[in-house]
């Protein structure tokens, strides 16, 4: 009953944990045996990370993981292991020695330990393979998966794809995109707090839409209505109050009931908000750090997934180039002949004009457009003071689309008393957010970058919905 | 139209933008003047920020902030302005000073800026002050906040502070909670990281509630049922068969009709799921090895918050001792003379004695209690080979109160069915979660820590809603 041993139960397992922390800090890997069975000879060696094997070239080394192809070709029989991290190619001439796969029946994605000696291959994938291996099979499988997951490209629908994500974004392309997402959310995170921003969580059940009244999700919370943030829009700006510059990294929601390439129903806000600024070009200047940080990280730290989804990395330029709404209107009527001015927003087709004018003119992906009309923007954007109808706000295009929104927010008490009156709002569910603006609120804005989307436009995905893991849309609530 | 600049409008600012960037790097801090007229004389200066004060000893200074006190005492004024990081004192014999805040009638909160030269000054706090302070009104307030935020101590009941949150969140000592919640956030994903584990975001929207039917909050789904996530246990399972390591760090929502001091309807859920494993001792071991990264980064990173704070942070074991579920329960009937035997779970009071036990006995702060009988935890839960009765599952104890719960889950396809059978659930709602087990799973087990519990824990603080910024329970849809 007084035994300690927070670690592992087995004294050699213990052992083994210790050595590991020991020779590598807290950067060391702890991956213990599946069975007590495996402990015995070459199974007993600590498993590696198939993405360490280069560095055992001439060792006999032991890996464990799904069995991602087994194929022969004239008498040589070739085995890829896939693990969490990558893949590894076995190779023998010896057909005896995949009896055990044979015996289970094993097809693809069965678990397997595999033992073998590290050779560089110039022929072998990434320039190295096993030779001498020998093979245990963990978990047998017998069903082949939905889509095949060994094949170079996912060739199935989006539908296909979606439907059976549990097992498709085991596929190397989709594990890509998706630690790619998770490397957008670093570089988000750093370049903030590099600003000195501080990272806050709000929360998403809310008593009333920040948004607008339409295309939020409703809720019975304790018999009350409550509704799922549409974005942390109020709260980020209230936290202004508390620690100046502050961020959020977390899920919103909008019940847009309709279904295109470029809307999830939950999806997941980079948020900024920040105090003290003279107007919205002040927040736009850092948003165009942030986003060449977020570039920047991918860039050094996801090498490999980049190159894997043959990703065409944009450059920031030091000034992104912006245009004013009402400028961009006369543009799209003098160089395409249509009409558009007048039009309080920004058509898809409006953004893809104006994507390719930048990328022409300034030889960049990315374009600013500040100014859209005060009618069609929430009542707590901040009017230009000059021309009133327009409003000190922006959404950045990446490649025609539109990336992120963001501007300067109204900081006044009274002004909002003023802005909820002509907006026909009633005061009451504001109360708690208006109190902050009542104890002191400096000029302040923010942005908001839809993460998904932001990877959508990098990889050059054909939907949104594959930007993430499991998404949510008009029909699908599963997986 | 073509003008470029994404940075800022005037010249003077992005020469100012130009010179930071260049000195400071990814580092370089950018606040830009928040009006033209302040552009003139000593108010044209970078404004620096209240902790970087102490760089500039002998040196005029300009800051930007809220009026976080203004007293005189003898002919002496002290005043002292609070930015988003700290706050710093000037302090003058001459009233003249001060006069741009009399004649707008300035209370505490109004927004200033501040020149002033940086004196050395053991008397004042920080050891630094300002002398020949110049003072400038930026938005003046009459009104005294709901409750006094320049005491040391907030002295109002914990429904006051959490109905002005948005206001007493500007309380240095509730600002450092929730810098500290921000640390723990920042030490998990470092120590997961650090062990090759991958970030992960999960659907918060479900199609059916994963821990149990009770306790969900229902949803309407474009005209169809839907739930808030309890928790990503379902998603983070699957994921092990994608990235084999994954964490997620997101919201969870439990509608728990009842209000306690250690309970909260939605809160941030620091999850994690590994493969191949050889039991929930594997889970524990690395567990044990976050929870020491997190305290670690606190005390490096957040030494500032944790000294205001007062807190006494504890030390983690190399070894957290445990104790068999069976035994923790013969403990307390020989302890203390209370026959809980045969209970399904262990009560508030039983965590307690434990914690206390532990303390006694080990020293620690911390205790794993392990084996949990099967009857009381979820369906995916492994049974213990040896004791099928009880469970490869754990709780972490942290100062007698549960701080995370975790185990070994379920990996064969046939266990689930089985699995689901026995607790006559039906297989429709787990379909897609099934589908991940039918192509391959490893061991696998992880565990989920209740952020905010552990910051209250840590931090001792009496209410767990005052460990987040809004806090949600069953009466509190607001601030």
């Amino acid at each position: 009953m007084r035994t300690h041993g927070g670690g592992t139960t087995t004294g050699r397992q213990m052992k083994v944990y210790a050595l590991v922390l020991q020779k590598k800090g807290n950067e060391g890997f702890l991956l213990p045996c599946v069975t007590k069975h495996e402990q015995e000879g070459v199974f007993s060696m600590e498993r590696i990370r198939t993405i360490e094997v280069d560095q055992h070239v001439g060792e006999q080394v032991r890996l464990q993981g799904w069995l991602h192809s087994l194929r022969q070709l004239g008498g040589v029989t070739f085995l890829i292991l896939r693990d969490g991290w990558g893949t590894i190619q076995a190779v023998s001439e010896n057909a005896a020695v995949f009896a055990p796969l044979r015996e289970q029946q094993c097809g693809v994605e069965s678990l397997i330990t595999l033992v073998g000696t590290v050779v560089s291959e110039a022929q072998a994938p990434g320039g190295i393979e096993l030779h001498q291996p020998t093979v245990e099979v963990i978990i047998p499988i017998t069903e082949p998966p939905p889509v095949a997951l060994n094949k170079r490209k996912l060739s199935a629908q989006v539908s296909t794809l979606l439907d059976h994500a549990v097992v498709t974004n085991r596929h190397p392309a989709r594990r890509a995109v998706l630690r790619l997402a998770a490397g957008v959310m670093y570089g988000y995170r750093s370049a903030l707090l590099a600003k000195n921003f501080t990272e806050i969580q709000t929360p998403k059940i809310v008593a009333s839409a920040t948004e607008s009244g339409a295309n939020v999700f409703k809720l019975d919370y304790f018999g009350r209505p409550a509704y799922l943030a549409q974005s942390p829009q109020f709260y980020k700006q209230i936290m202004v109050g508390v620690f100046e510059r502050v961020f959020e990294v977390g899920p919103v929601f909008r019940a847009e009931p309709h279904d295109t390439t470029r809307h999830i129903n939950e999806y997941v806000s980079l948020d900024a908000e920040m105090g003290f600024i003279e107007d919205h070009f002040t927040v736009m200047g850092v948003l165009r750090d942030v986003i060449d940080t977020i570039l920047a990280t991918l860039r050094t730290q996801y090498a490999t997934e980049l190159a894997l989804l043959q990703v065409q990395m944009p450059d920031v330029p030091q000034q992104i180039p912006h245009i004013h709404f009402a400028d961009a209107q006369e543009l799209i009527w003098r160089e395409h002949g249509l009409d558009v001015r007048g039009e309080p927003d920004l058509s898809p087709q409006d953004e893809r004009w104006l994507g390719e004018w930048a990328q022409r003119e300034f030889g960049s992906a990315f374009l600013f457009v500040t100014g859209y009309p005060m009618r069609k923007r929430p009542f707590y954007t901040h009017p230009d003071p000059q021309r009133p109808a327009y409003s000190n706000s922006f959404d950045l295009l990446f490649r025609g689309v539109e990336l992120v929104t963001g501007g300067q927010r109204l900081h006044r008490y009274d002004d909002y008393l003023a802005a909820l009156h002509a907006a026909k709002l009633p005061l009451e569910p504001f109360e708690s957010y208006l109190e902050a603006f009542k104890y002191g609120m400096p000029p302040h804005g923010g942005f908001a970058i839809g993460s998904e989307r932001l990877v959508m436009q990098l990889i050059g995905l054909a939907n949104v919905k594959l930007a993430t893991t499991f998404p949510r849309d008009i029909q699908r609530l599963t997986p």
